[in-house]
């Protein structure tokens, strides 16, 4: 039975605590964040202890396991005080909005430290399988990967002051989709637009992206991102090579289908955002971390993942600004 | 190049002159019909003679097939007609609204009379498939089939005053369906309903019917229809078996797909009505019958399919006043 | 916080203790069931009491709900003995097999007694919005319902003989879905076949049936059944009116399609049984049963849907070995 | 009655002399090939006069209109010849593969030439659907278009020799497409890729390609493309705007799903090339053809769209060959 500290006590704090209910192998015992109210509210329904004291929740000698799911901002400095501590970290994505703080961070930890990064759309059962079945050979050689991803309403312009922008806060899930299945990308070519709101010229932000990506095996990718759907949360992914085509397409909060005088096989719109459409797949993320630190094996998505990821972010955001293609080694 | 004669010159009857362009070894000669202008623009279409004279028409020496297209009144006599003559027949269904006359007919003529009768829809691409994947096995025993068949709109009393009613003018069509798959049905069990129209009350017929029915081997089979579906002509079929089940959906306009803020993945409404719907049908049907003509083999569906269905459509009607399951061998 | 004993501790037992994980609003403290390690083993997840004395644990004073998930042989003593004890109850379905023994409980118990019957299907999140945009007309008149419902694998001849039968222990579920639209079936036509496992004709059910179910408003309904679906455990529904058309289809494990060489949007098998497909269907039951406990109404479906269920069960029964319509009202 | 004369008797020929019979309005009346068998072949089937002499038959005062069928390198002087001959030509696409004898011909033509380029997915009635319900603005402001076209296999390096390569064989489409959607792209920004066929390196041609597309209005388009596809022809649209997404989805042979053991709603592959998928667009295309001759009004697609989407062409082999994103207007 892992015993894990959770630090931060925020939405998907929250997710996580409902997760831990299915593990068996796994028991939270600290929630810890500087706002007590929150931390007690997730405390009340799981019998974790609340704490305003993050450092001490991690360096708490029965606590084998930390789950970071503070703000960005103190991803870094967390993650080495677990791993310093010698303890296994789950953080959320992304490890930081800087590049040089996380390659940094990347270098001087350990190489078996045990840390894995919150890209929780690798978990998601429909991904995941798609991933699965290219690795059993399914498709032969993968040639083509498409991710669309579309949020259904746009984050306000004081959120995006601090996210890092659309290729840090958004495109860095597809770009870890990317890699799911094209680990090593060697050449990135975006270009972004302002369609929805004027505010984000200002902030020298996007509100819609489109990224070309290169692999070194020579397939390619596309990432086709904007800031709202107005039809809900639009996320589907085609994996496509030399024997087939594998898909996963949007989901339905039911699957019932009208027909009318106007129109016939109508659904709803999709589920509306990512505690809905995700919310198996963060509970699949817990589980792989748990079952990976008790049988064994390298941690995935690992730290390096989260800096790739990060790397590709800052690449797109060159091209889409220079109008040039990027190789990613240079940045 | 076999040369025909056809005999009727209204809707369905353009739809076959149609037909004609796209088979190479058939010709049409002589399109007759009482009503000349009628037969006068199917003519000057196809480059086939116009005339007045059905039974000259079949009689014509030149003419070695009939395409029989007539109202339903003169089917029994034109097929004796032709059969008399040596030629071969495609008669629309039904072979009469009288079982007794259809019965007489399928006793009288010599057993290897070259009739095949048009239920078009044994030849649709989609039902047809089905069939033959069924025929190769790849269900294995079949156990149930699903048919159901809405019409978009409602006919008008006057139309089913003279049609024989729901079971010999539309369902019917899915008699042969089942029969298509389920050829020996022993048990017929029917529910009908009045919801849409009461002046059909007077005459004694239903808007909408259920029927059940049970084949020699122990499969049962289900018809479900109305004679008004608002988003369109509803022709689906299923059909279960131990490996698996086959399929044949509605069919669309387009290939188009609308997203709004209320709504997803809607269609347009179906094909509207059965000109539209089996267009490809009709053309599929002329030519089996043309290549059987050429190429020998038994014609299908046969006169004794056409005297079977309108058998089961009598049954239906018993069973639906009765109250009681109605064995087709006692009707 | 209302407070719930639980009586059974099976496998429903446990899907409904998961549920109580969702619910602030109540608590289960007492599991009873005669086999202690099944009542300890779904205590010690939950905080609940263990009991082996169901009787105990309804009478018990801080019990104010019962939940029944007893064998189906008990539920009629243990409904009379919470209702005597004036505890609200929530019971799976059926009554009992006996519809004369659920008619009597039916009549005797106080017109007020909070009595649900667990169709846990009404409460599935894809029927329950077909249901609740019916009501609000989106269809206009109602005019026909068709359940298709077949299990992915047969039962064993053994459960066939507890469980009443297949008109019983699967078709009920159907009747009461059909009843959940059209409250008041008047007529009913059944026919069954066996076509998998000739086991069941010894015993004179049935491994298919067909049913067709007339409603005082006009309105018609089938049901269709099997015992084995390869493909999965297939549920669906397709309510059909004046206006268009709702259905809900089946539910798949993921949102993933195949192509390949030789086939398009394949998809993976449907979920397999009913714990998986209406997992989400059992939260819900609770959550409405909860609701009416604390917020008023009637509770729904009553005792006497269960009672009208297994009179349909009935009815249908008599049907198929008769081979005539059967008044409802008759049995 | 339009009297036509078609130069070139090839397989596209083929079709478009089919579409005739469809179209009350015209009449072929000469086709033109210097393979005179070809020809005669397609003369058999209409009624036409076969002739070897495409100028002879261009400026046959009978003939009113000209659909230019023949190879790519005829098809400037062709057009001008027909132009100088005032008759109305239909060309099929590409006007050149040299971008500068297009424009030559683009400014040496009368403004009120009436030339119309045989785009003919524009016809299709998906893609014509998607592009009326835009233009009425059912989606708002449009911001992004998703182009996914891919052959069913490869064509021969052979082809590729002369063919001009992929991005004007076959992108050219696409780019059509988008512009049918945003004629005034500004910017752009191609990669390609070999994975399927080496011999393509030598000619330094691309089998895979990945095109974003900026518009002067600020919405981008993206263009995937693969030389092959082993599920069919894979083309799709999706069109995304401020209110919502239309898609045009691919397009089934039948409507029939297949269930077994191993999967679920499996359907067949795709249509299998251009002239199966597109057989209803050709004789769209001719028809509008022919309505716009009779009812006036401008030619669409134009020349100059024509031109357009050959520059369009040129600047993504610039952009892919360069690793720039390429200004339009500089080519």
């Amino acid at each position: 039975m892992t015993k894990f500290a959770m630090i931060g006590a925020g939405r998907i704090a929250a997710t996580h605590a409902r997760s831990f209910q299915d593990i068996d192998e796994a028991e939270l015992i600290i929630v810890a964040d500087p706002f007590a109210e929150a931390a007690q509210r997730i405390a009340a329904k799981t019998g974790a202890k609340a704490s305003s004291d993050a450092l001490g929740a991690i360096r708490n000698p029965d606590v084998e396991a930390v789950l970071i799911c503070s703000p960005t901002a103190t991803h870094v400095d967390l993650i080495r005080a677990a791993v310093d501590a010698g303890k296994a970290v789950l953080c959320e994505k992304p490890v930081d909005l800087d590049l040089g703080l996380a390659s940094q961070l990347e270098a001087s930890v350990p190489k078996d430290a045990r840390v894995m990064m919150g890209f929780n759309r690798r978990f998601d059962p429909s991904f995941a399988q798609v991933n699965a079945r290219v690795q059993k050979g399914e498709l032969g050689k993968l040639e083509q990967v498409v991710v669309i991803s579309r949020d259904p309403a746009p984050q306000s312009p004081e959120y995006v002051k601090t996210s890092g922008g659309i290729f840090k806060d958004m495109t860095i899930h597809d770009f870890d989709m990317v890699r799911f299945f094209l680990p090593d990308i060697v050449e990135v070519e975006a270009m972004g637009q302002n369609v929805i709101d004027p505010a984000l010229i200002e902030l020298e932000d996007f509100d819609g992206v489109m990224v070309t990506l290169r692999s070194a095996s020579g397939a390619m990718a596309t990432i086709i991102n904007s800031r709202r759907a107005v039809f809900g949360y639009d996320q589907r992914l085609e994996v496509f090579g030399e024997r087939g085509m594998l898909q996963a397409h949007n989901q339905l909060p039911t699957s019932v289908r009208s027909y009318g005088a106007d129109h016939a096989e109508q659904t709803e719109t999709y589920l509306h955002f990512f505690l809905q459409r995700y919310r198996e797949a963060y509970a699949c993320e817990l589980k792989a971390f748990v079952d990976t630190l008790n049988g064994g094996g390298s941690f995935s998505p690992s730290l390096s993942d989260g800096v790739a990821a990060l790397r590709l972010a800052v690449a797109a955001m060159q091209s889409a600004r220079s109008g040039r293609r990027v190789e990613v080694a240079s940045v």
